[in-house]
């Protein structure tokens, strides 16, 4: 006997899923308002799509096997090498910019730590065909204005952003070659998580020549201060993308951080991520520009902007909302009928309801009225209908206010149409 | 270069999404008319939950695999084993009886035949809890109640309703033991697709008695007048069911036809399948009374009825409904900067509307205004609201009709508030 999901899956019992769906819900609604349209692809891809082109991190974590017509398949791992094969594979036909978002279900088989799951959903919305930074505001601001929608502020959530052309051109100032980037990069990634970690790669990456690890730690003992970075020419990009935002408003969520490089090697420009303000969780959201994978992926060359938002960070954020604390009313009345030749007139009407899109229950089983009015209270019917024999004989119903005990007789023809008073 | 999906898994390109969620949202309305509350489970499952008990047919069309962990998964291929399993984890908390419904995508590694796919989108609705046909009747009534919702009657879609008991006991009298019976049962449900290929499962079932598969033949014959089984003592809650269904005025779509069996051996009473009039298309939904599976699952005894809906069949019956033919409006306004002076105030008066929840876009593009209205009418707007310096220094904007082409000056403080006229 099976009692439990795998490791690292989760159950949604109807409670876990009603946040679920108002996290989908407002996703939704933001994407919209942005003007950007819901597209999807398989969870199951064929496993090249991944191993080609998303760096050597992903693929140690993949799900992924030899399915009975012998082909290597992968569950997806992320969103973004799907959104490049679709995009590619219809290239000519689609009007750009392309404004596109998903909600996919993403796996990776990671050693469980702390809780870590080995699913989760994320928001990913990405604008391809357009290379300058408006694009990169755009996706920025409906990030933050999906944070919006849950109730959080400036003060509560903050973006870390930078843009990789501005810490490349400085780390080939400081004697990193083209060639030594990618790795150093990589290392600096994991600056936040260890610095000996970090400092032992950069020296991994620059073949342990000990005066160019110093020259790049002192480059990043610099970033605190990023004024001088923001004023070369490589920065220009980043100085309009935050001077839209400051346009839109959202100016007072930014805050430059050039330590911010995101993990994934396919990025090419300006990066960024949300976090809590008090940093006590992971990352909410990260993304940037790739400008280089749809031309691997596809052929086609099209530069990109996007990001992902899961939904686990999200919800752990939302825990004390208001969304938590009110469950949402499911029912609008639940009917009763006081014999058992009330029944049919109880099937009839509550078809009726239904029909108008009234949410209605009743009984299933045969019982007393009191039994009745007790299962409609569990199941958190704001009120009861009552028909019996006298009711019907003369075309009226019996309102129960199941909260406050109140009764009043409504004529079934208003009742039928969902009057209830 | 990976272009395609794997065989037999789709990519939702927006228009096609369009269609899912137009789908998904009216199955998510009727079952929450009836009453229901929306779960859902993990896509990968440990392999023992579909081996054990599910029957030999879906074990061997499973995408299975043993993961990084060396546990045997599988994508699941059904809901029903992850139902059973997620409310035998929890009997003793949830009240009963449960109402439940999801729309889990499944998978079946099936050899593909014009056109068959491996995945699908599938409504779940279920009542665990009460072994009454009430609740069968209930089921039933949330079926055909999608597809009135979806506008067709019953001149389009039929439900043909049987109950194994009223079979078992009728191919009881022709001689069958109860060791054959599943055996039987499942070559009868081969007799649609071919007769001689279940006439020689037959055989096999009764161990060659050629006398006995003459007289289930025989029975077979006869189940084109249901009459005489409906007479039957077996019968009661069958004949409850239709009547119930005949209380809520859905009668007219209800045929008895004791040919249907259901492949799933878990099936133990009224099953059920709806169907297209001109029966040109598969199953649109089957479903079913399984009051065994529970305990076999999670050692919980609870009676359970309902069904599953999958996205395919019935998209093909919306073919040509009028959803398909009018593609939902995306955007409320697309604005347009005169100059390049003008597009700070075309970025905040965007977020000043998207945060009214009005739907906006702007070209990311500087260019001249004829291109922006050409972007605008792409996109599908039905107007594009114009700054220039004029208008920013008398706190108005062109509102212009794009359909019609009129244009009227409106104050900005209106526009802000998506006052468009």
């Amino acid at each position: 006997m099976q009692a439990k999901a795998l490791p690292g899956f989760r159950d949604f019992y109807p409670e876990d899923l009603a946040l679920r769906s108002h996290i989908f819900a407002t996703w939704r609604a933001v994407a919209a308002c942005y003007g950007f349209e819901e597209y999807d692809g398989p969870p199951l891809e064929a496993l090249e799509l991944y191993t080609q082109k998303s760096g050597e991190e992903i693929v140690g974590q993949l799900y992924h096997f030899r399915d009975k017509g012998d082909r290597e398949v992968a569950l997806r791992p992320e969103m973004t090498p799907t959104l490049a094969r679709m995009v590619g594979a219809r290239a000519q036909a689609l009007r750009k910019p392309i404004r596109w978002f998903a909600i996919p279900q993403v796996f990776r088989y990671e050693r469980q730590q702390r809780g870590r799951l080995r699913e989760h959903f994320q928001l990913n919305m990405d604008i391809i065909g357009e290379p300058s930074a408006a694009a990169d505001a755009e996706v920025i601001a409906a990030a933050v204005d999906v944070l919006r929608a849950f109730g959080l502020g400036s003060t509560e959530v903050r973006v870390r952003l930078s843009d990789r052309r501005v810490l490349a051109a400085a780390l080939g100032r400081a004697g990193v070659s083209d060639g030594e980037l990618d790795g150093v990069l990589a290392a600096l990634d994991k600056l936040d998580r260890s610095r000996e970690y970090a400092v032992e790669l950069i020296g991994r990456a620059l073949g342990g020549d000990a005066g160019r690890v110093d020259g790049v730690m002192a480059l990043v003992a610099s970033l605190d201060v990023p004024r001088e970075l923001l004023a070369t020419a490589e920065a220009a990009p980043l100085n309009d993308c935050i001077d839209r935002l400051g346009a839109m408003g959202l100016g007072g969520f930014v805050d430059v951080d050039f330590r911010i490089v995101r993990g994934l090697a396919y990025y090419t420009g300006i990066v960024f991520e949300l976090f809590d303000a008090g940093r006590a969780l992971r990352a909410i959201c990260g993304g940037g520009r790739y400008d280089q994978l749809l031309r691997q992926v596809s052929g086609v060359d099209l530069p990109c902007v996007g990001f992902g938002m899961g939904d686990v960070v999200l919800a752990e954020l939302l825990k004390d909302s208001a969304f938590e604390r009110s469950a949402p009313r499911r029912l609008d009345a639940f009917l009763v009928a006081v014999s058992g030749d009330d029944e049919r007139a109880v099937l009839g009407l509550a078809h009726a309801l239904r029909d108008r899109g009234v949410a209605v229950e009743y009984a299933l089983r045969s019982g007393s009225v009191r039994r009745q009015l007790e299962l409609a209270a569990a199941r958190g019917a704001p009120r009861a209908v009552i028909l019996g024999p006298d009711e019907r004989a003369s075309g009226m119903a019996v309102v129960r206010d199941l909260a406050g005990g109140s009764e009043a007789r409504v004529p079934l023809t208003s009742v039928e149409q969902g009057r209830f008073d």
